[in-house]
């Protein structure tokens, strides 16, 4: 009797190489962040902020997806620390196997955090686990205050959403104590950062929180 | 002998349902466009600002896709116009099936021009043909003019495309001059207009281009 094999799920499949990951890292003692968002909402300027900041404290990597572009990458490349570009080609999000191969490129040994730039879509790349301890939303003012509850997943699945460019609140409609009250009706426990790439604000906070995240792994992992 | 039946491709069944929505529209002499951009790029807003313009001249009806809510049909239903709302419950775009289904409860005959609000996603809905006659990307300045180049597939795909959000420009690093050379190099017939629709800035010269569009394609029908 022939035997048909059904390939079960595909997210069953991007589970197993997620949870790879996650051991992997762990055992690296690497702390992994996602960053998901809109295109132009300012994933890699505030990532420009960030890092020189960062860096100064701890060891940082980053694996960048697009499409097809490096330009990304270029522009991360010039901080002076690792990257590893991944271009999915036209695929909508980046998946748990694209990250086990692009982290095999990367000196793990000697990094604290690895972020990872997913790319531009607040759809896709909200459903797919690749292993990392924390998903980190970048929303901006420009986009309306009516995303949460249009775009909930990434609401509920992140644990810190960065809200940029505030320093364009004035020249828009946007309204934060709206916006601040659907996100705190979706994720009670969600983190949220005003911050502006353009002016500044905000970013010291954005380095110190996510520095002192890294550094309590460390101890906790030290402690067990 | 067992027979496998293989399911060759998602898009070619999406191609059927396309094509005959596409003859379907054709009979019934709709024109219809499927209006793509990134989360909060201002498709609702655009639409709120031309519709009431569009409507003095020819009969507009309106499918929103959305992933969940019903907040963008609610705020184009008070126009007065007719709407249907499509929702994907989670999925990235909209396909050819759901707009068979959708269009099945719009009065077609008294319809000149329907409008497709697709989905807030620069990435899926570009790949995926619905049975209109036109894509049309919204793009924002507040996005960065480095988009064309990211996400090419809507710029080849697309016959118009609508800058937003030009009254933020001087609140930006936007330029201009490398927006519209990266749109030419893409696709040299790519009609592109800068608009605002929080200011009004270039929205009653759209009305009066879309309106063009459908009177033309109704003087070809009568002429065949």
């Amino acid at each position: 009797m022939m035997k048909i094999e059904v390939i079960k799920n595909v997210f069953e499949s991007n589970d197993t190489y997620a949870q790879k990951n996650r051991q992997h890292f762990k055992e690296k003692n690497v702390f992994v962040v996602n960053i998901i968002s809109s295109p132009g909402a300012g994933k890699t300027s505030v990532l420009e902020q960030l890092i020189p900041l960062i860096k100064k404290q701890i060891q940082v990597a980053v694996i960048e997806g697009d499409l097809y572009t490096t330009k990304d990458a270029d522009r991360i490349g010039q901080l002076g620390i690792e990257v590893v570009q991944i271009n999915t080609e036209g695929a909508c999000h980046l998946d748990a196997r694209m990250i086990t191969q692009a982290a095999g490129r990367i000196h793990l040994e000697e990094t604290d955090l690895l972020i990872i730039e997913n790319v531009g879509n607040l759809v896709c790349p909200a459903e797919f686990d690749v292993g990392e301890n924390m998903k980190i939303h970048i929303s901006s003012v420009t986009e309306g205050n009516d995303k949460p509850l249009k775009y909930p997943l990434i609401y509920e699945k992140a644990q810190l959403v960065l809200l940029n460019k505030v320093d364009l609140i004035p020249y828009t409609e946007f309204d934060l104590a709206a916006y601040k009250e659907d996100v705190q009706n979706i994720n009670p426990n969600l983190v949220c950062l005003s911050i502006s790439a353009r002016s500044g604000v905000g970013i010291k906070e954005v380095a110190q929180w996510l520095v002192e995240k890294v550094k309590k792994q460390n101890e906790d992992a030290g402690l067990l």
